[in-house]
């Protein structure tokens, strides 16, 4: 995988980049809509390329569940699977094992645990994860870490730490097709010191890219900056960064000016279906009384399809809950965080991110 | 409106037609997918277009209820709240109101009934349904008629006709836009002498389209081919006829050799969501087990945007309940049904009826 910098912010740590993988390039910073069971929830893939995805998320836990590693193996990959012809990023699995797993063990090797749809028992460890993913075919995949919850304490997390980087040895070790790239993931909770031993024990295996992990579970905003702040300086500056399971244009912001380039979140697509749409005059509740007549486009700062219909009309169709509603929203919300992405890349290049910041203050203070 | 036959088959009462109106034409025989409230389920406007709808269908009796005529005036009409700038035909609401609400009371001038959403009193009546079809600018508006349950005591069904007839004048006399055109409704059960005379009531009256109503209603599928060939020949030749809410492929074929052009029904878009796909393969439901290790396309036949995926993948969506799954094979059913009329009228055209028949039986045997 070939990463390259165009462009460093003279201000903050932000920079553009390009990311060249097998089925194509990624211009970061990026946002990255999460197709966690094969498919953005409600769109079709014609629609995921039409709102200009560069690199979608397959959830290799859900993956492995539901249709299971040798039907997709079978099929000849996820990109196949899936017919989507773009770069995929698969995660590792460990994340889901953690929060949706009723039951789970740990071992030296991995966690067993049962399945949250049918209770049938699984085991997951780094070796596993990596032989899925490599069935999977992704042209990202990442390691299999532990990620504790925000309230863990202390020394759970640096137990967990550990692991996870006793887990990115075998996970570096294991064999991956020939277009396939490998992330580190970094954790240690909100602890400086933890974060910076666990990114220093990292560097040295040279991954194709490195994840700030276990962000976005609980903690402030203030803290998550902090952290990634704690994280950053020990990373090698031309590899990519990826800031899992974050967050709101805001968030996205505040950790690009400190040098994050990768991100994935079910926040647009989620809140879509809940009636909440991201625009360019800010976050708005499609379903609330002012909107009833409203036939301004949904979003007329934004060229995406949604656009061609109103407010009143989308809020409708959310009303009598015709489909049709949280697919335009969800349509609406990727758009919107694709379009913040090219307008922040923009904004870095041309040496403007003071302007846009201002920009973003006004719509999304938080 | 303009309707011009173009062919007619040599061997049965098959022809194929052009209608023109304000939005666009559209070629007979057709089918029309139903868009209830403003949208087919599941699509957006650009799907519905892209599986090559000529026409879709609003229900004024959904509409009326939620967002209500005002919205929908103020909007502009139906073509511009919905953004769809093809032909609409609106239904009159006279079937739901009888299907679906729980309380309803009649009077010489229509029904007052609860609305099955939140129990608050409406009434509509021929005068109502005129003024909201008028509201919603359909290019095609429906006699508000009442369609009994194939049940009904001969005696009802007798009284339900002349209540169809009489609405039918209210109707004729009622003001619409320059646009628009008013079909009328033949009711009249399975009673060939009742449907005579629905008929020769109702074409003095030289509505730009008769519509054969109450049939699809638990009927057999022979008394339906009985009741269309006992009422077709009392309809005038040059106006298009149309089969109100039939049916299976096998029905419509059935119904254009007895000389109907237009059809609607929720068949195809319902029977999707629950996985039932009509492909030129037969009807086959994606959920078996025997899909599991198919990668084969949805319909090898079909060029239609589903076919792009294989079955298995598709299995997989409908079996983890991702919206996407229902989405390709709505687009699928209602793509089939397209080119099942295509096909029908590529075989009037060639007067090559025969052979496509020979086709549908072996797949559509009922």
């Amino acid at each position: 995988m070939n990463f390259t910098i165009n462009k460093k912010c003279s201000y903050t740590r932000a920079r553009t980049g390009l990311i060249e993988t097998a089925h194509g390039n990624i211009e970061t910073p990026i946002f990255m809509p999460v197709g966690t069971r094969g498919t953005i929830k409600g769109l079709t893939q014609q629609q995921t390329l039409d709102i200009g995805a560069q690199i979608i998320l397959g959830n290799t836990y859900h993956l492995m569940l539901r249709p299971g590693k040798g039907l997709i193996e079978e099929a000849g990959g996820l990109h196949k699977f899936i017919n989507w012809q773009k770069p995929i990023l698969t995660d590792s699995g460990g994340f889901q094992v953690f929060s949706l797993s009723p039951l789970r063990t740990f071992s030296h090797d991995g966690v067993s645990f049962k399945s949250h749809i049918d209770g049938s028992t699984h085991f997951l460890g780094p070796k596993e994860s990596m032989e899925i993913q490599k069935a999977l075919g992704s042209d990202i995949v990442m390691c299999f870490d532990e990620c504790p919850s925000s309230d863990a304490p202390a020394s759970y997390i640096q137990e967990a730490v550990e692991r996870t980087i006793r887990w990115a040895h075998t996970c570096k070790n294991a064999p991956l097709q020939e277009h396939q790239n490998l992330f580190g993931i970094v954790q240690g909770g909100l602890d400086p010191s933890l974060r910076r031993k666990c990114a220093e024990e990292l560097v040295p295996l040279d991954f194709d890219g490195y994840a700030i992990g276990g962000l976005s579970v609980g903690e402030t905003a203030e803290e998550m900056y902090a952290t990634i702040e704690a994280t950053e300086p020990f990373l090698p500056t031309h590899k990519p960064r990826y800031l899992m399971g974050v967050g709101t244009p805001r968030n996205i912001l505040e950790a690009v000016m400190r040098g994050v380039d990768m991100f994935d979140c079910v926040l647009p697509s989620r809140n879509a279906r809940g009636g909440t749409a991201f625009t360019w005059q800010g976050k708005i509740q499609i379903k609330s009384a002012r909107y009833t007549h409203d036939f301004s486009p949904l979003d007329p700062e934004l060229d995406a399809y949604p656009s061609q219909f109103s407010k009143a009309y989308i809020r409708h169709l959310l009303n009598v809950k015709e489909m049709t509603g949280a697919i335009l929203v969800t349509m609406q919300n990727l758009a919107f965080y694709l379009d913040f992405m090219r307008q922040l890349r923009q904004a870095i290049s041309s040496n403007t991110l003071d302007l846009f910041r201002q920009k973003v203050d006004a719509i999304y203070p938080n």
